[in-house]
C-alpha cells in the first residue's frame, strides 16, 4: 500500500510563560491511508480546517502547574478542534466522503477514535470553515455561556472581553438579536471599529488606549453592568466588578490574560461579590453539546438571512500553525483564527 | 413627662483600616419615654441583646470606599440587629410587652420606624439571646447560604471558614445534619477544639499554625471539596480554588479578612473556575426572610432536642461594646458575639 506525507506539528516540551513559534517543530512523515486490520470503531481524517483557540495554551503546561487537569504530550502532535473529511471509517456512524468535525491532530492525516467526532457536517451551504467557528466550539460556546449561564434578560447592560475573537463577536451579536446594550472590549482600533460596525456593539473599548478601565466602564455603564462575559481576567475583571449591578451575573469562558503569566495577577474586588449578589460561573462547552441541534436551529437561518456575520482570520497551510497559534496570544488574529490545511 | 437615661454608642467618623475601640464614644444621653404625638408606625424599643456582626465594619467605612452601598452616618449612634422589648407602637402589628427581632441603634432606647423590625419572637422557651444568633440573622445566613445557595448532596465534602463563628458554627452542624463531610478552620486552640467537639465537625484547621493551606486542604480533603462556604477571602480563597471539586460551589457569606484592609489582598487562582465549573456566588441573607417561618420549623426541634447547639459569647453592658465589636475583628470571640444591654 503506498504511504503519502503527512507532516504534523510537534509539541517539543511544556511550556511556560508565552508560547513561541520555536515551542513547536513541523516533522515530516508518512502515513499509509489503510486503516489498519482489526481496527475497530476507528476514523481516517484528512484534516481540512484547524482552529486555533485560547483554552490550547493551557494544554501545553505542565499539568502539575496549569488550570486544565490535560495536557498535551510532549514530542507528540498538538491537538484541537477541526473539520475534516473521512477516507476510511470503521465505525457505523461515519462513511467515506463525510464531513465531521471534533478533535483531532494538527497533522495532514489522522487516524482517531471515532469518540473524538463530536458531529457530522449536515448543512454545506454555508462555509466549512465556519464548524471550526460559529457553527463549532466557539459558537456553542458563546451561546451556552451567554444564554445558558449568564441567563439573559432583555433591556439588560452585557459587557464582553475579547469582544472580536472567535467566541466575543458571537456573545455580542447574540445580546443585540437578545435586545441587550452591548459594550465590548478589544486591542486595536482594527477591532473596535469591527465591533461598532460589523458586529454591532453599541460602544467598543479599546483597552490598550484607556488609562482607567474603571473610568471607562462608568462612562459607558453608568447604571452598571448585568452580564460580564469574561474572556481575560486580571485587570480586566477588577474593574468590572467595581461596575457590576445588583444579581449580575459573570459566566467565566476564559482568561486569556492570565494562561501565559507564571504568576497570575492578583483581583482585589471579589468582596464586591456580596452585596452585589453576583454569580460568577465557570463553565466548559463540553457540557452542553447536548444543545447542538438547537443552537444550529437557532443560528443558521441567521447566518443565510445576513443577521449574524462572522469574521475569520485565515492562515494557509500547515506550516503556519505555529505562527498562527502564538499570534493569538499577542492578539494578532482579527476574529477567529483558522488554519487551512487542505480546502477539500 | 419624665426622662430617662439612654446611653449610646457613637461612631466618631469613618474608619479605614483596623477599626479600633476609639473610633466609638460612648455618650450620655437621656430620652422620654412616650412616643411623640402625630408619629405613626413607629416603635419604642427597649434594647436588650445586640449583636456583633462582621458585616458592621464595611458600615463604618466611607461609602465612596466600601464594598457596602451603605454606610453608618458619623457622630450618630451605630446600629445593627437586636432583641427588643416593645414599650410603646403605633404600628398595628407591634403591642406594648411584645419581642420583637430586627434592625435597631446601639443605645439604651430607640425610636424606630415599624419597618427596621424583622420579626416578633413567637418561641421564648430557648434563650432570648437566640435571636441575635441561631434564630436570627446568622441563622438564616447559615441556612439560606448552605442549602439555597450551596445546593448540597448527602456526602458531599464541605470546608468552612471562621467556622467557629456566628455562622460558621451553624454550617458545620447543618451540613452534619445533610450527611456530608465537613472541615472547618479558625484561628485557635480552643476554637478547633469547638469544631470537632462541640459542632461534630469531622476535621478542623488552625489555619494560624498551617505554613502551606494548600497542603493542608489536600491532606483533609483529598478528593476535593464540593462547596466552600466563604467567611474570610483573601489566601484561604486562593488555596481553596486550588482544591475544589469539579462543579464545586463557593456561596460567598463574607470576607472578613479584607474588610479591615485598605489593599486588598489578590486572589490569584480564579482561572481554576473555569475547568471546574465552579459558580460562586455572593448572597445577602435580606433576600431570604421570606423562609424564616421554614428556617424555624426546621431548626427548633434541632435545638430543643440537643441536636444543634450554639456557643455564644457575651459581653455586658453597652459601654463594653466597641471593644466587643472590635474584639470579632482580632478573633477574640469564642462563638458568636454578643453585646447584653439588659436582660428585661
Amino acid at each position: 500500500m503506498a504511504q503519502v506525507s503527512n507532516k504534523k506539528v510537534i509539541l517539543k516540551d511544556y511550556v511556560s510563560g508565552f508560547p513561541k513559534e520555536s515551542d513547536m517543530n513541523i516533522v515530516d512523515s508518512t502515513i499509509t491511508l489503510k486503516i489498519p486490520e482489526g481496527s475497530n470503531d476507528v476514523v481516517l481524517l484528512k484534516n481540512l480546517y484547524l482552529s486555533c483557540d485560547p483554552y490550547m495554551r493551557t494544554l501545553m503546561s505542565d499539568p502539575e502547574n496549569s488550570i486544565n487537569p490535560r495536557a498535551y504530550t510532549p514530542k507528540s502532535p498538538i491537538a484541537g478542534y477541526g473539520v475534516s473529511k473521512v477516507l476510511e471509517s470503521t465505525h457505523k456512524d461515519y462513511k467515506e466522503g463525510e464531513l465531521v468535525w471534533g478533535l483531532t491532530n494538527w497533522e495532514e492525516y489522522s487516524l482517531i477514535h471515532a469518540a473524538q467526532i463530536h458531529f457530522k457536517i449536515e448543512h454545506t451551504d454555508v462555509p466549512l470553515s465556519y464548524y471550526t467557528g460559529i457553527l463549532g466550539m466557539p459558537g456553542m460556546t458563546a451561546y451556552s455561556g451567554f444564554f445558558e449561564v449568564g441567563s439573559p434578560k432583555k433591556g439588560e447592560n452585557v459587557f464582553v472581553s475579547a469582544a472580536s475573537g472567535a467566541v466575543g463577536q458571537l456573545v455580542g451579536q447574540f445580546a443585540k438579536l437578545h435586545g441587550c446594550y452591548v459594550v465590548g472590549s478589544a486591542g486595536s482600533k482594527e477591532k473596535v471599529d469591527l465591533l461598532k460596525n460589523k458586529f454591532g456593539y453599541d460602544e467598543a473599548i479599546n483597552y490598550k488606549e484607556e488609562q482607567d478601565l474603571d473610568a471607562a466602564l462608568k462612562r459607558y455603564f453608568p447604571d452598571g453592568i448585568d452580564i460580564y462575559f469574561e474572556n481575560v481576567g486580571g485587570k480586566t475583571l477588577d474593574a468590572v466588578l467595581l461596575n457590576m449591578k445588583i444579581h449580575g451575573r459573570i459566566p467565566v469562558c476564559g482568561m486569556i490574560s492570565q494562561y501565559n503569566l507564571t504568576q497570575h495577577e492578583g483581583v482585589t474586588n471579589l468582596a464586591h461579590l456580596i452585596y452585589k449578589r453576583i454569580r460568577m460561573q465557570g463553565f466548559v462547552v463540553v457540557d452542553y453539546y447536548h444543545l447542538y441541534a438547537k443552537f444550529l436551529e437557532f443560528v443558521l437561518p441567521h447566518i443565510r438571512e445576513g443577521k449574524v456575520v462572522y469574521v475569520e482570520d485565515i492562515a494557509e497551510g500547515l506550516e503556519k500553525g505555529p505562527a498562527a497559534l502564538v499570534g493569538i496570544f499577542k492578539g494578532q488574529n482579527v476574529g477567529k483564527q483558522v488554519l487551512v490545511v487542505a480546502r477539500e
